[in-house]
């Protein structure tokens, strides 16, 4: 476990570094996280320039902004599954969301939008796993809740768009079980609590389904946890589309995949979505005014955007005109980055934006407008999903010809 | 958990004190296990005779000479459960095996007999775990084989003649998922790893797959973990009989249960039946000579007992008539405590074995008669059990009446 960025470490670092856990991330007091020090802590790749380019070559379609924006920004293996994937071999994604709260914020989507993009440009199954196990572990909440909770976060999923003929959504109260549970002990028998301690800063004071939980994670790491879904005689390889403070379940993962028998899950790692008040971390949505629901209507968006968004500009338009922005820290350049997608625009916003040509108030009216939009149309799109569409997405049943192939897409 | 024996204070009873554990059972250097003590140690109550009485008169039938003999010798809220089937309320049996080998010996029956013996008596369910998962994380097995082996031992488990509308036999591998799952993340949430580590000795060297034991053998503690078998609506109490190694895992249970909003379980528990060495220990499958198997034919068991079976007798005959036989130390003694019916024959014996009237070869005899005739008793049974009985026996699936009550048994 020589990569893994241990708790010691991290104290090590001292009070001006940062810290990235699955339950915690705090950039420096100096300014946002600094993703490239991130990259070289946990040991995995940076997703360059010639890495998208493949991407685009292999699926013929434009690259996602996530990727040509440097979102989705390092990898773990991604070559391996290209390489299997041009080779006709299959592979499929596993994704998941931790369902503490009924109302998910924009940051929430990203793993979800960038899913269904690899989903359509591969055709490829996904999984999505619904922590509620680990939200009743951590949380002060019941099971029912927990369950409740998971079960309407299906539904902000599903109104991603994913090909319901190859995604199996599943909580883990709903489908922990058979070769899952197998997997489960088979990654259990092979961490041990130092390791955890090490890899998660658990304590001999923590209770032990904190220890129940990282297995339960790893386990849709492996095809054979699904027979159902994907029959018991393909055994697809695992590519994880995740922000990168979920790294360490995976780093983990993939130091026991060999021992078990099977190959490493290869993943496709993002940068935080920054709350209204900047870059010291993610969006929270246990704190309402650090961050834009998917609920909000634009009224609320544009108060949120004007009240909180942190800004680069200048305090008076004067000033403004005069000096320009600073794009580094500025929020609203930050959303646009994420969800405005016509490149030429973007530029032109920031470049106007940063010479004082354009004033923060006009930003963030374009912010309003473009997370309003987006805002509107998940509104919309969720509104559609019926109970029938959750069951059918969330049934374990096989989806006859979910997988595709390079040469199929070649030929379509 | 100021009633648990801690491996500190295990460490501390110096090393002419025996050890008891669910993995480890050695008594002293001196004798056997001294159970008087470890009652005292583990905070359980003793079984009197007024407690026999009152089994034998609310059942209406003889005390299980298990019972008569002092075997099941001690319990924990055994007379909550008395209370509840005196005013008609409902409880159920829950016992279990780590199917490590594929035989069972004598010493495997006893949890069994008697769980049988109080099924019928009581006319309650029955839920037998079969712990594979245990042995495939504390053994060398893989989880094909561990399934294999519970399969193996449902068959011995069932030729012991447990009522199928009334009993659910389930491996862990098979079962754990659901409302089962939902009371381990309970349990989980609420037991430390310091808790484990006083409780069980586990290390943090240890792997992780030790903690998320505990919680997989307390769940069959509740009844909610069994909605398909006992419905949603009844909840009835657990009593748990087993031998006194396993009193640490329920303590636990027993701690954490009120904190779920479920009654304690309540335990009735055995001592060991020893080795053909003496009573230094339990029998282990794991050394064929410290053992007989049920498989074991008369001839076999003939020269085991011959050869292994520890003797309180005198060296030579003649001294045998003058000096007598030691009963504390002499295994065959011990078999016959367990397994011959008549009080009368055994209490004989022992008289005329102790004053030298009777010598240790026709003692002997005596005992291969007894066992050879449980063991083929056994054997008969097991060839009679088919693969779909095993099915039927491990189905989820409702058993309508299978609920007796003490008015009920009155009427009958």
């Amino acid at each position: 476990m020589s990569t893994v960025l241990t708790v010691a470490a991290v104290a090590a670092l001292g009070e001006t570094d940062q810290v990235v856990t699955p339950w915690e991330v705090a950039g420096t007091a100096q300014g946002g996280v600094n993703y490239d020090k991130l990259v070289d802590q946990f040991g995995c790749q940076r997703i360059d320039a010639a890495l998208v380019d493949r991407i685009t070559r292999l699926t013929s379609r434009p690259p996602h902004r996530f990727l040509r924006r440097g979102i989705f920004f390092a990898h773990r293996d991604l070559n391996q599954i290209l390489d299997l994937y041009e080779q006709g071999g299959k592979f499929y994604l596993y994704t998941g969301r931790g369902p503490s709260s009924e109302s998910l914020h924009l940051g929430h989507l990203v793993p979800f939008m960038f899913t269904k993009y690899l989903q359509d440009a591969f055709k490829v199954p996904v999984v999505i796993q619904l922590t509620d196990d680990e939200k009743f572990l951590w949380k002060d909440l019941s099971i029912a809740e927990s369950k409740r909770l998971a079960r309407e976060n299906a539904k902000d999923i599903i109104a991603c768009g994913f090909d319901v003929e190859r995604t199996f959504i599943f909580s883990d109260f709903q489908y922990v079980g058979g070769p899952f549970y197998e997997n489960m002990m088979q990654v259990a028998k092979r961490v041990t609590f130092n390791t955890l301690r090490g890899t998660f800063g658990f304590t001999p004071e923590d209770h032990i389904g904190k220890c129940c939980f990282p297995p339960v994670q790893a386990a849709p790491s492996f095809a054979s946890s699904f027979p159902h879904f994907f029959g018991v005689n393909d055994q697809p390889r695992c590519l994880i589309p995740c922000a990168i403070d979920q790294d360490p379940y995976f780093r983990l993962t993939r130091d026991v995949a060999p021992k078990m028998g099977y190959p490493k899950p290869s993943l496709i790692e993002s940068k935080f979505f920054p709350a209204l008040q900047g870059e010291c971390g993610k969006m929270s949505a246990s704190d309402p005014t650090s961050a834009v629901y998917l609920t909000d209507k634009p009224k609320v968006i544009k108060e949120k955007i004007r009240k909180y968004a942190f800004s680069g500009g200048q305090s008076t338009t004067e000033l403004q005109r005069k000096y320009g922005a600073n794009l580094d820290v500025d929020v609203c350049i930050k959303y646009l980055n994420f969800f405005l997608e016509d490149d030429a625009e973007f530029e032109h916003i920031k470049k106007e934006y940063k010479v004082g040509n354009m004033l923060t108030g006009e930003l963030k009216d374009r912010v309003v407008g473009v997370l309003s939009k987006i805002a509107l149309a998940h509104q919309n799109a969720r509104a559609q999903v019926t109970e029938e569409m959750v069951d059918a997405y969330m049934s374990a049943s096989p989806r006859p010809n979910m997988f595709g192939t390079h040469s199929d897409y070649v030929k379509s």
